[in-house]
């Protein structure tokens, strides 16, 4: 029996929003490419094996897993279970794909490998509003450049990339794993409980400063090390210069370099963007996933009520753990669907090309309409939109819904005679 | 264990493809909406029900399905079969997915509604050279236009793009199901055979007239019938005038109107693009897919060696089997893969942005390559293409992989000192 709604979690996407969609992607691939970032794509079916290699988080629970083929799966006799019926997925996200693609064409790359990649992307989330379980990702990465004009770079692109589709009152917010591990080092946390500790932090956003205290209480740490904790914080959160503060506080507890790397980046995208891409360094700043080895970054716009529009960091381990090759990677994901679903909210319009619609009544004969379609095919050629359609009874109606388009200009051709209207297109 | 390799039949694309490939869909997507074709998405995961309800022939073979998720699966208790197990498979092809979106979408979709929809879909084919189990495919369609202006504007809208990218010597054949149906009704074959003598007919490119001839007499069919048929088929392909020709011999066994609708669409694409678009019709023209209905066409370039590059037609029974609704309708498909392997062979270059590379030595300060991303940054607000990337030992072998990749100017900044040269980008 036809079903005619999509597939759970999943949604079809109408020609306003697509148009959207198509805008933002064109100037994405436009912006990206004009800093040498080179475009690749992966098979959205990814191994099981790959997708299951625990790189992937929670996500790695949630995968549409793809059912072998070719071989009879006789299930009834041969006593089979679930896992023997499997042998590949939906990728849940491009980072996985990326490692095994560099792997696999190492050899035809040039290194520092600057790739882009744009796909969609397949998590079986329970269905919630603005949530899908397909939906594009658009990442960024740098491979095989230990230092930091690989986070220059990124952060540079993105903002770029933000500014030229008019999003505004954006903060890249910055840290670094390493700081956080040294302040919860230096406060005497035991190494075992950083992550959980950097957990607790990562809710500084919904409950603030007095939140965390209480929850690390709450959690059993000791109360010496809970207080040191928060004196750092709240010191380099006040700090004039929390860059000389934290070096200060941090002492023999940070690995050398690690406090200026973060300054060198500030003030070279500060250089680059001529003052315009704000930056702000922020040790409060965690990150969720657990591959990050060092910068993490995160995009804040005021224009989304201050919440997150994407981010990265580098995770210089983790093609090595899929390839036995270490490989320092550094990336950047913009958070697509939020950035449509606003504009589609504010019912952007895509600016730029003219549209106009011919309309032409249903008695004109087919050689007539090919004249006007002759003369649309001139306008088109000069790069303008122009839709031949047939008059309905109720054009008012029509005119309307096609405004609703974008449709701008009308043409109405009720007789023959009137064909010369068409040299105003 | 990590697998490098992309899962059987599928391939990673390398940059020098991409490029290629995003060149040929910019111009598809811009061209397209010049004719005011809507771009649509439809989830690549689509309902088991839909994919296996006979409307996609042998495809529905070679589905990858995909698991149901949520509930615990508990194969060897539960005594369940394979088919228990799946929910959804992956499209595989774009045709399915968009009946269902229109029977989904129709109140928000103005008639006649003119889709485009481009995107992956997916067949567990046998792995064969330039045959992959995961490729592009991209369709115009146009639902809810039973007249021939659709058939018009799809041809004049697919030959408008292969012109743009430069695919020369390119005809598009015509014929009509209904004009095949008249012929084998001529000649005396009984209705339920018409669809292996059309199977037959299919292979007229390879196996020629007398070829068709033999094959007829050894399936068993009546000598007088293959005698007939023969006879209109050659005098058709004989004929100054085919459409005549047949007008005449098919007498009472064709439907009024069908060959004067086939003319006048020749005709109209003729005044159309000034002679430029050549329109063949070829009573011999099949196309495999069962569910066309009336008009159908395909691309054929001498480029490619005469194969075919594209083909559609009309399906107007389709979705109203589909949502019980019946809607006129009529698409048209680009061997998108075919042209992309080509332009691949022949090491094509996508022309337009000017690409510089900027080779700087390792030695230069954080502050001195902000500078020159500063620089950078100025040229590509101009358009341009800029990679700023550190200078290797083998500077030569690294310019060449760069000329390679595109890059037609270098600029080697050694010294603080040798910045000015930037002006020049």
């Amino acid at each position: 029996m036809f079903v005619k709604e999509t597939t759970k979690g999943m949604r079809d996407i109408l020609p306003r929003e697509a148009e959207i969609r198509e805008y933002l992607l064109a100037k994405m691939k436009k912006t990206y490419a004009a800093f040498g970032f080179s475009q690749i794509e992966t098979p959205c079916v990814e191994h099981i094996e790959n997708l299951t290699s625990k790189q992937g988080g929670d996500n790695e629970k949630l995968i549409f897993k793809v059912l072998k083929r070719g071989e009879k799966l006789n299930v009834e006799t041969d006593n089979l279970n679930v896992d023997d019926l499997v042998d590949s997925g939906l990728r849940y996200d491009l980072t996985v794909p990326l490692s095994r693609y560099y792997s696999n064409n190492a050899s035809n790359l040039t290194l520092p490998f600057k790739a882009m990649q744009i796909g969609p992307v397949w998590r079986a989330d329970r269905p919630q509003k603005g949530r899908f379980r397909q939906f594009v990702q658009c990442d960024i990465d740098i491979l095989g450049d230990p230092s930091n004009s690989a986070e220059i770079e990124l952060i540079t692109a993105t903002s770029t990339y933000l500014e030229s589709i008019g999003i505004g009152g954006v903060t890249i917010v910055i840290n670094d794993r390493r700081i956080l591990a040294a302040m919860a080092r230096a406060s005497g946390f035991a190494e075992e409980s950083f992550s959980q500790v950097f957990i607790i932090l990562d809710k500084y956003d919904k409950i603030g400063e007095a939140g965390i205290e209480k929850e690390l209480l709450e959690s059993g740490y000791d109360t010496d090390c809970v207080a040191k904790y928060m004196e750092i914080f709240r010191g380099a959160m006040a700090a004039e210069d929390r860059f000389a503060f934290l070096k200060e506080a941090l002492g023999e507890s940070i690995e050398d370099g690690v406090v200026d790397n973060l300054l060198e980046i500030v003030k070279a995208v500060d250089v680059i963007s001529d003052g315009r891409f704000n930056l702000r360094f922020d040790p409060t700043l965690v990150r969720g996933m657990g591959y990050y080895t060092g910068v993490i970054f995160e995009i804040k716009s005021e224009d989304f009520k201050g919440s997150s529009i994407g981010g990265g960091g580098r995770y210089d381990n983790m093609i090595g753990n899929f390839t036995g090759q270490k490989t320092a990677a550094c990336g950047f994901s913009i958070g697509f669907e939020r950035i449509v679903a606003a504009l589609v909210d504010k019912n952007f319009k895509p600016s730029g090309v003219d549209k106009t619609a011919v309309l032409y009544d249903k008695r004109m004969s087919v050689s007539d309409l090919a004249l006007m379609q002759k003369a649309a095919m001139a306008a088109r050629a000069d790069g303008k939109i122009v839709l031949v359609q047939k008059m309905n009874k109720n054009v008012g109606f029509q005119k309307q819904k096609l405004e609703a388009e974008g449709y701008t200009k009308f043409i109405d051709i009720r007789y023959p005679d009137e064909m010369s209207k068409l040299e105003e297109i």
